[in-house]
């Protein structure tokens, strides 16, 4: 599938607002991946179908985790957690889209993960970042994304977390060990 | 072992501040205990030995996690996390205390855990609200942990991973798993 396709199916998927964040995720992707010498294709297709899954039926979503590979600990969670790896299973079964890369990246746009390669990383600040986005001290993060993707991944999963813990909301393993890991890397001078 | 033969070992181990610290510890533990119902001796020793392993040396310390049945990623984690789960294994071979109440309030009054037990939750809030603690906002915990003990522990446990956070530490598992298990308890109204 190429990016004309690609664009032209996910219209069809998303409520206007939504498509038009998903093309700026896929701006603010393809310049990051620029900046850290990825290759444009399959970055595109990452951002494009980041939030296939979005608006999914949540009965449907849960069938799917439950009939899947996927943990099913997401049950378990804010179901805001479970489009992302409800995405990376439909966009392959679907669309027979199954770049470990492109699959990996959406899987774990929303909690990241550890050991996050820099593609992945890409998409998770990339997401947060988007020109659209008028989060609190987000225009610090987009400083930090040029310079050092490493440092803005572990910024954004601490203020995941913190939000999270603010609100009470459990707060899914994966965005803890991304946290971790993330900070081991800083602190170990990666 | 009584209670005084207990006072006067740890006394020994300790410097004064650290028994004093200890002796206040025993004191709100035995309060909290009274309120929630826990028979005071096991709750005593707990709170007399949690520090026990505190001074010991790092080496030592290190030798005793890599041959005992202690999980091994403690020593990929901050120093000050082994005082608790070395204690643990210390009082069993040093005195023969080997009772699980006792052991395991020891082990994991540092981090917490998932599914903590009422008695592991009184020392893991009272080591954190014994009247010598100056922590800001301290004494809006002490009167949660008179009505809702749940309630205390995961205030604290939040409040660990918020500074862990904001000090650009890593934070141990067990600390977040104790933090989601006692949101999941609060929020289902447990």
């Amino acid at each position: 599938m190429n990016k004309t396709e690609a664009i032209a199916c996910i219209q069809q998927h998303l409520p206007e607002k939504r498509f038009q964040h998903t093309i700026r995720v896929m701006d603010t992707a393809l310049e990051l991946a620029k900046t850290y010498h990825i290759a444009a294709e399959n970055m595109e297709l990452a951002a494009i179908f980041h939030d296939y899954a979005k608006y999914r039926n949540l009965d449907e979503m849960k069938r799917i985790i439950i009939n899947s590979t996927l943990p099913k600990d997401l049950l378990h969670y804010h179901t805001e957690l479970w489009h992302g790896p409800v995405g990376a299973i439909l966009i392959q079964q679907e669309y027979g889209i199954d770049h470990p890369d492109i699959l990996r990246a959406i899987r774990y746009h929303t909690t990241g993960r550890a050991h996050m390669s820099l593609f992945e990383m890409i998409l998770f600040v990339a997401d947060y970042i988007e020109p659209g986005r008028e989060i609190p001290g987000v225009e610090e993060v987009r400083g930090m994304a040029k310079e050092n993707i490493t440092l803005a991944a572990q910024e954004i999963s601490k203020r995941t977390i913190h939000y999270l813990l603010s609100q009470n909301q459990s707060v899914y393993p994966d965005s803890f060990f991304a946290y971790n890991d993330l900070t081991r890397k800083i602190n170990g001078g990666l």
